[in-house]
């Protein structure tokens, strides 16, 4: 972990929360990610970020240990008026700083309790304690103001908790101090969505590549998230000119596209509901859908996206086998000869989704999402995809999802959606 | 900081998430949650929580620092195939554990990838090194066994980082080695959960309730949760006696219930899909729904309960004023009168969901989810909803609802249900 270098940039940052309620089952701190996009975007890294209750030992503890590692430390919380707060006295003993009262601060707490006809409690004034040397951040939506405190080559940031308080204190810190003391660097980001894949042969495919990345003088990070259906590749590169930096980076990412071929459905952040709509305005095609183990889940993830009024028309869900007969026509001999979970069931369903509705695109998804109603030849994740569209051969396939009942909904919804983009990027 | 005394029980416990994703701005540690609860369950207090990337380094120095303060240390991701991950060799480094590979764990991956029709990729042989004297967790649901360590008088478990991975393997060691490992003292929880009230309602509603409790010689704590549409009051209570706690606890979520009346939907920690299904199973009555707005989502809800095909037969998204009139009979004059989002298209929607599918009860949604389509008389969150059953007077309300695209969907869904629930709960 390399430290700052005299005179040097903040580089690295950690960040510590406050709060005994974010160590409950309820509460979580969701600050740090406001926090690390705003660090990001000054080239700072955040290497670790941590939650401790209010305990003056504690605290003290992983602050002066992220001291050790950090050029820039920020803490969020216990800046209240109450014996609770510690924030303030923990870091300025760690730091070895004494204490001034701010009577501009005092005033301005005053004044927010005259605002509303209060009286400024005591207590209030411990908020206007100031270690010695710090710059005052004044707080328009609370009492506590935050604190910019340069020590040594390192900083030290004391935020209030609350995000309303929090945030703005924050950009006014990026555009003010902790700007001018970033370096020119950024960080610069990419990704490619994949889908169709495990996480393990994605890995096996793009591993090679990303490798050689990593080790180059500027290297490139490669994180890889993997979700059920969906497997998420991220870039970052850390740069002084963005030209250069972006043009890395898009060559990095079409080295990665070339590798997983058409198994990549995105390279801009969009989600498949996304892409799908994309290429069937872009068609000027519309779509429906016949639904049984997905329960209407694949309809409800294509009309999350804004405007999919456009193309999305209507999708039926069959629950029950007497519906896929009366609602989408699927033959009642299909369903006996094949089983309702069955390619022809799906290929049938398909084709009524887009008679019943008049679509151009229909999709039929059956299968078994579990817990119950699984055989040893059909067992729980087996689920039946078919994709129909006016010109070109229907597709049909037979998946076999891992994971629990939402796993399996999930998943089929992905394939599906990921039939059609194939489907879509085709020739016909 | 008391540490554990000799021999004595698991009193502290420290979480550590390893993973580079959670320290950017779109991830965050959401497993803390639910160890914190269990550890609550097992009376162990969460002192402190970290969050360190795929860093060989900075894990060390993590780990070490809580191994000094807390009994037991829990450390979760960083157990997948990859170089990235880095959990068990930083933690049996740090613990003077030498690695053997474990057969049983192997064969227990390479017959996962098997049942996929895959070969197991060699990278996975790396999940199958387990320090000496580690108690191996088998993962049903992924590659990754969970471990526990006991070493000395402190315990430390390494959890993969999939929420579904995770969650049983931590409720399997709750049973096991880590409940015979803590103290007689428990916390015991109950909850009640609120659908059709405002968060500040049910404050006003209750306050005055529980805030007796919090003061009391062995207090029960509150706590608040507010999501669009649902509401959920925590109460908790720590106790030797389960019995004199299971009994203070009813008592105080009888008062909570009597206060709020019908808006309590649940006391048990079901969710409204399961209330609503459970009501409809014991009357033996089926449900079909037609939707617009929510596009699907209030069947995919509905569908998300395992066994939900005994009472949902099926549904009808109708995303085209068409279709609400091919597909469930709405008339065209009714649109044309009265709007596609209106008390009569929404009766006509139920009314059709049911004569199409043959259910008992049927549903109708309709609705501007935004963030387009709103107009000055029918703004963004506008939504009519109809329930009409073979008895008992159909209903149907107009609502609007606060928030953007996927909170209008939800709630709709919310409020959809919700007035299945009570027509269930009336007397027809």
């Amino acid at each position: 972990m390399d430290r700052v270098t005299p005179d040097g940039p903040l580089r690295t940052a950690e960040i510590i929360a406050v709060g005994s309620e974010l160590l409950g089952s309820t509460r979580i701190d969701t600050n740090s990610l406001f926090l690390a996009d705003r660090l990001a975007s000054l080239g700072i890294a955040l290497r670790a970020k941590a939650v401790v209750g209010d305990d003056r030992v504690m605290l003290a503890q992983v602050f002066s240990q992220s001291l050790i590692r950090a050029d820039l430390v920020i803490l969020t919380g216990g800046l209240g008026p109450t014996d609770d707060d510690v924030t303030r006295e923990v870091v300025a003993e760690a730091l070895g700083l004494e204490f001034t009262e701010d009577p501009a601060i005092v005033a301005a707490i005053a004044r927010r309790f005259a605002r509303r006809n209060m009286r400024m409690p005591d207590n209030n004034r411990r908020q206007a304690q100031v270690p010695r040397g710090a710059i005052v951040l004044d707080n328009p939506n609370g009492t506590a103001p935050g604190l910019f405190i340069a020590h040594q080559r390192q900083a030290i940031v004391l935020l209030p908790g609350p995000p309303r308080e929090l945030q703005p204190l924050m950009t006014r810190l990026c555009a003010g101090p902790l700007g001018e003391r970033a370096g020119r660097e950024r960080i610069y980001t990419t990704c490619a969505f994949v889908t169709g894949l495990s996480e393990s042969h994605v890995e096996e495919l793009i591993q090679p590549i990303y490798s050689q990345w990593s080790t180059a003088a500027a290297p490139i990070q490669t994180t890889i998230l993997a979700a059920p259906g969906q497997i998420e590749i991220h870039l970052s590169l850390r740069s002084e000119s963005e030209g250069a930096a972006r043009a890395r980076l898009d060559t990095a990412r079409s080295a990665l596209a070339d590798a997983l071929g058409n198994a990549v459905f995105s390279t801009d952040g969009r989600f498949l509901e996304e892409v799908v709509g994309d290429l069937l305005k872009a068609r000027r095609l519309t779509i429906a859908t016949a639904e049984s183990c997905t329960g209407g889940l694949l309809m409800s993830r294509l009309t999350d996206v804004p405007g999919s009024s456009a193309y999305v028309l209507g999708g039926i869900v069959v629950y029950s086998n007497d519906l896929k007969t009366t609602l989408v026509d699927v033959p009642v001999a299909s369903i006996a000869a094949h089983g309702a979970v069955s390619e022809p069931v799906a290929l049938a369903m398909a084709e009524g989704a887009r008679s019943r509705t008049g679509a151009h695109i229909g999709v039929g998804v059956t299968g078994i999402a579990g817990p119950d109603g699984g055989t040893p030849q059909k067992p729980v994740g087996t689920v039946a995809i078919a994709v129909v569209a006016p010109e070109g051969a229907p597709q049909v396939r037979m998946f076999s999802f891992p994971g629990g009942r939402p796993q399996v909904k999930h998943q089929a919804t992905q394939a599906a959606m990921d039939m059609v983009r194939r489907m879509l990027n085709s020739e016909w």
